[in-house]
């Protein structure tokens, strides 16, 4: 069997941790007898230095004829002060609106041998293991109107919170069928208290439960979420909510299970899907061999299990993930001392080993 | 010198905690020689029984004759069924807008007696002391259009954010003279990288810290800031924020250092001003004797200093506050095992005696 997979690996430490995530393929190839076919495409930064657009044609192009994207990380100081619609981010928006990407996956779950690496305590994180469904290519980050407008010689800034049931309904569904492959439970995040966009959300949940009587149901507003999290982080499983709370909220959940470079995330549609951490360029770090490969390797993981339906592998990669934790190996990011502090190549070489 | 303050106890345990928190006003009369007038005044879900919605008018006048307003609690299981527009929170909305006050300010800070308490770690956590500003009165809280509406036989959930450079302006001003007379930092919050609201309200940011050069200013995008909280929080002073952010990120700071029953709030405008405790009205504890006073009572000591410039007052009550926690004396939901168990009326007595 043959999957192609589009390489993007953008700016900063991109190029070096998914050259090691291909690495960490290559021995899935192996073992598990599949063929991966790379293309790479140009993305972010570098794509505006060598095309003047983030988001190329021929990028999309090849996304579309791809199994699926693997991205590497986009964004740096270089184009920080470029016009908010030409920088590197537009990149990021652009390609998941064109794919209709419109389920953002982020898991967040705690590494035992990684538990201090939590600002929180031990005792209220050990056991957490979510998952954040974030509405990918609706709400206010697309909605019309919008703009810096003039009225009465005063600015006005407008930005519009627009769902339609159609795109709550598929994401909603998506996260209960997900919610059904874990331990059952969805938790749906609204302001219904306030917002008639979130009444609607809330609405389009309920209806679509009524198919899931097996998975318990749980709304909670934003701003409780976003305490609970802190304070019951092991008490979610599956969390879903619309673009901008999602934006919010599935960033916090990360912080709290630890460490930003063992993040993974894929963004799914019905057609297309992409792979990517959730860590950002890390441009201060960028070719010094220290840049840590985990979250992009687990996203990889995520593509194996969603894109190429290869669950076997891709729990093999996420427990080779976690014994070369569990020896100890740290790159700089996880780094505490009485550990083994390697590089990027060095610890690649342990998961690809393990 | 006297003053004359409207008292909403509201629902739930709203009735004890502000009875408890006339108690402690009558001792600071004594000690500095001021003269509170009372008028209550009908508030939320026993507003709806009374008088069939959450604001009367009557309530609202009585607001705008009086120097400040102290307020419980409102809402309760009662009134969860009734549609959004008429529920009980929505009093707490029109009150917001009715009295103009766009300056919610919601300190969170660790009360070191009670750093257990906090779900993070002791030692990230130790020294936070900060201060969040959210604005109040506008945003996608109240911007138009909004609503349910119908396009092509499918539901459209839709909100409007909005605001105008004056309604920024005049809350980024208020920030920076608080963060001047605190430790002279002030990190504003945002999304603009992707909301022309959030570009607005950048921009005018920058130009009002113009008149601040001795104030840092830090820009933080709303993602970042929600990780930040988590990782950081003693790096913070004053945030300001827009107001549905600022629903998610204030509640998250609350969390963050500790209890929700320690955790005052004011939201003031430039004629009237608001305090209440954060907390809600706790209706399976109501009329027990148990409630914790305290978010209350601190919300009095804001009173003192904001709205009638009793410094030294406000300083003695919160010294009697961190003093009778030092002794042992806990509610029970911040008791811990060791400390002394006490009800609303005997924590206050302590607090009054301190
Ligand atoms: C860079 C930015 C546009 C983006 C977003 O807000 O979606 C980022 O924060 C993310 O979460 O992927
Ligand atoms: C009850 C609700 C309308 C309110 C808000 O969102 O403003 C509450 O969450 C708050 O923060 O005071």
């Amino acid at each position: 069997q043959s999957f192609r997979i589009a390489v993007l690996k953008g700016d900063g430490i991109g190029p070096e941790i998914v050259d090691a995530t291909l690495r960490v393929l290559g021995k899935v190839e192996e073992l598990f007898n599949v063929k991966f076919e790379y293309k790479e495409g140009l993305i972010g930064g570098i794509a505006i230095d060598e095309t003047g657009t983030p988001l190329p044609d021929e990028t999309l192009e090849l996304c579309r004829d791809s199994d699926a994207v693997l991205l590497g990380a986009v964004g740096g100081p270089k184009w920080d002060n470029l016009p908010t619609d030409k920088r590197p981010e537009r990149g990021l928006l652009k390609i998941r609106k064109e794919l209709d990407l419109y389920a953002n996956l982020r898991p967040a779950k705690v590494w035992e041998p990684l538990i201090d690496a939590s600002p929180l305590k031990p005792e209220v994180v050990r056991g957490t293991d979510m998952l954040v469904v974030r509405e990918l290519t609706g709400d206010v980050y697309y909605g019309e109107p919008r703009g810096i407008f003039e009225e009465g010689g005063k600015r006005v800034g407008v930005n519009t919170m627009r769902y339609t049931e159609d795109e709550i309904r598929r994401v909603v569904i998506k996260s209960f069928e997900i919610a059904r492959k874990r331990r059952k439970k969805l938790t749906s995040v609204d302001k219904s208290n306030v917002l008639e966009v979130s009444g609607l959300w809330k609405q389009v949940v309920e209806e679509v439960s009524k198919d899931y009587p097996d998975v318990e149901l749980e709304h909670l507003y934003v701003d409780n979420c976003a305490m609970q999290l802190v304070r019951r982080p092991s008490s979610f499983d599956v969390i879903v909510t619309g673009n901008i709370f999602g934006d919010i909220l599935s960033d916090e959940a990360g912080v709290v299970v630890g460490s930003l470079g063992m993040l993974p995330s894929a963004s799914v549609g019905d057609k297309h899907a992409l792979y990517e951490p959730v860590h950002g360029s890390a441009p201060d770090i960028a070719g010094k061999g220290v840049a840590n490969p985990i979250a992009t390797i687990l996203s990889a993981a995520m593509m194996l299990k969603y894109s190429f339906g290869m669950d076997k592998a891709s729990d093999l990669v996420e427990k080779a993930v976690e014994e070369t934790l569990n020896q100890g190996y740290r790159t700089p990011d996880i780094y505490s001392q009485g550990y083994n502090r390697v590089g990027t190549q060095e610890i690649t070489d342990k998961i690809i080993e393990n």
